[in-house]
């Protein structure tokens, strides 16, 4: 089947363009921008593939790293007339790490590993990339940022996936509902600005400690 | 001999109270709290077995993962009635290095390696798990503090381990006393507050330069 | 043929004072200077390694991290007489990037990869111990800083190595073409301060966004 292809395309784009809204924000140079774009776009899948001791992805097909590029330039082209919104950055990030996350659950799944191992290569495929975007833009990464909705929602899309395809429920499906899931959760947080509680500790000098 | 593999159980689980114990003076959430304590319990080990281009040892054993998950959620029920000590963190960081460094030392000699790269892996293995820890935390490393006793502390450790059976002490006696050399003089740093000299650099406009 | 050995290491030095410069200029201890220049000298060639999933090239000759040991151990002796300028850390870089760059881009050729991997693996030999170095010591990554002209050589030197090839010229010729390219222009651009222009974004708030 072609969709998971035109999926992996489809995030390396929208993680490119969140790349660019990271790095203008940053007002780092064209080659930094397309540096961040690179890492960003192919981050995670490729820890991904040396765990699973796999060639990366990128090697073997030469179109990511052409997307990356012609993404990452006429993000910058567009950016001389419109400035990006947060907001912009945060749902390119949403897309983004809905495809990936479940294009990672479906390779490490096809590599035979058990379902808690498949749901956490799945989050390090979805969310691996935007970290390495957010320490070398020197950001507390979104994905530790306290009260964030974040990973949460990617291991649940990841969690989804793996139960729906134990319940009987084909591939295909159970990938759209595990990117739907992700993708929407994210936005709802976005949008309503929900967040978790942070872990509360007790001050020094109030305790009896 | 099953010790080996309690050691690392309990590397693991010291590990991952020291990354929740991190992980709360930043205020980060429940989910942040996890994260950390999932890359500073595997990330040691992880980037050793890919350097020797073994299967990460969490993808063979999901008890790994159990683990620090139950300890993690423990570590945070915990710290709402007490806080943590400064102290109390570097001694649970001591442990989990003394445990990993010597866990790293015996994988990389089964691998057939020199004494010197042996060295280096324990030392990976040892710290490198903190390291992100502290990074990820934006804290600057403990291992590269500047006078802290530390990384020296774990050399002289896995040192140890290498030289004793090369004069004929049995592998684990050697991996003890390796274990204990690191504990011992890492817990007397701590207590005695004990550190190196900085590297002494003149001031430019008074050099002759 | 000797020489790409002699090169990789003379690359393995002068990264190994680099290193030793920039741990000085934060007043690190003499081992966190030691790591700092281990982790620096090694960690291009040790993830280009990673992804070609070769064992990494300080496994199988120890005499890299003999030389990283006592290259080190003598720039920090040196120091303490001498203040290292700005400059020279600058010249020392130069000089491992076009080393290590032209290296990674012949290693990544001899896989039988295609002209753009073999570009973008050389830019990860050539950089990455550097980006980690700078990330390390807590300073916007060389790489990375707005404005330098950096990443757009080493990708210009690589890609001279590259071209060169194609046209006919031998590999020896090709890589020494390589490496001047890329150590002259980080020469003229460190002593005429040229750099390239940031990415210029509308200020919110002045835009029609």
């Amino acid at each position: 089947m072609i969709l998971p292809h035109a999926f992996d395309y489809a995030g390396t784009a929208v993680f490119a363009v969140s790349a660019v809204l990271a790095a203008g924000r940053k007002q780092l140079d064209l080659l930094g921008a397309v540096i961040i774009a690179l890492v960003t776009s192919t981050g995670g899948g490729t820890l991904r593939d040396l765990l699973l001791n796999r060639t990366p992805f990128w090697f073997t097909d030469t179109g990511y790293l052409v997307t990356i590029l012609v993404v990452a330039c006429t993000t910058v082209l567009v950016l001389r007339w419109r400035h990006p919104s947060e907001r912009l950055l945060e749902i390119a990030d949403a897309v983004g790490v809905a495809l990936f996350s479940i294009s990672g659950a479906r390779i490490a799944e096809a590599a035979g590993l058990p379902g808690l191992i498949v749901v956490v290569l799945a989050t390090i495929t979805g969310t691996f990339g935007g970290l390495l975007r957010d320490v070398l833009c020197n950001e507390i990464p979104l994905l530790l940022r306290p009260g964030t909705i974040y990973g949460v929602v990617v291991i649940a899309g990841a969690t989804l996936y793996v139960v729906l395809q134990s319940l009987g429920v084909s591939r295909d499906i159970a990938a759209l509902a595990g990117m739907l899931l992700i993708a929407s959760l994210r936005m709802v947080a976005i949008a309503r600005n929900i967040s978790l509680p942070a872990l509360r500790i007790r001050e020094p000098g109030r305790g009896d400690d």
